[in-house]
């Protein structure tokens, strides 16, 4: 298996709802690229045994953790800890949002 | 706790050697910032049950994984699994390393 992606090259969004790009997995955790085109959303819901982060790459997104949403921009890191609401919209008219995702343990190989 | 960070504001370093910033940790899993002055590393060693991500924010890294050494520019995202050596220098001359560091389970919480 490859070791070293890079997340620059990845960029790629669909019309019809966000895009998750598989970076690496294993029974202890996963990394993806989110890409959320404007208006796109990933609705709050929550996970009883993973924590879960939102980092974002580019773009601006409202990102909730728990009961607060946070306006996170290039370079944020949000913290969604497990048995808690999360969720995170691009409300941007024209800019998409990318987010490497990283969630531990992973949900379906743990 | 705080459930936002951002890492654009965190880039101290010092002068004896690498500077680990923590930002959340769970038994689940830690995420750090390390910064690293031009000539400092992180010597290679290994991690028997954990696995390891090291993300580039910024600067440029020799990051070995296994038996494989990646230069490593913004945006990469290098993949170091449970049981394989890995570790990161900073061979430039003049910028600093800054790494997004993601590790599961928390060596010492789990």
């Amino acid at each position: 298996m490859e070791r070293m992606r890079d997340t620059t090259a990845i960029t790629e969004g669909r019309a019809e709802r966000l895009t998750k790009h598989g970076l690496f997995e294993t029974p202890r955790f996963f990394a993806d690229v989110y890409v959320l085109r404007p208006g796109q959303a990933q609705a709050v819901h929550t996970h009883e045994g993973e924590d879960k982060c939102y980092f974002v790459l580019s773009g601006r997104g409202q990102i909730t953790s728990g009961t607060v949403v946070h306006d996170a921009g290039p370079g944020a890191l949000v913290f969604c800890p497990a048995g808690e609401d999360h969720g995170v919209v691009n409300a941007a008219l024209d800019e998409d949002l990318r987010l490497l995702v990283y969630m531990a343990p992973h949900p379906r190989l743990s």
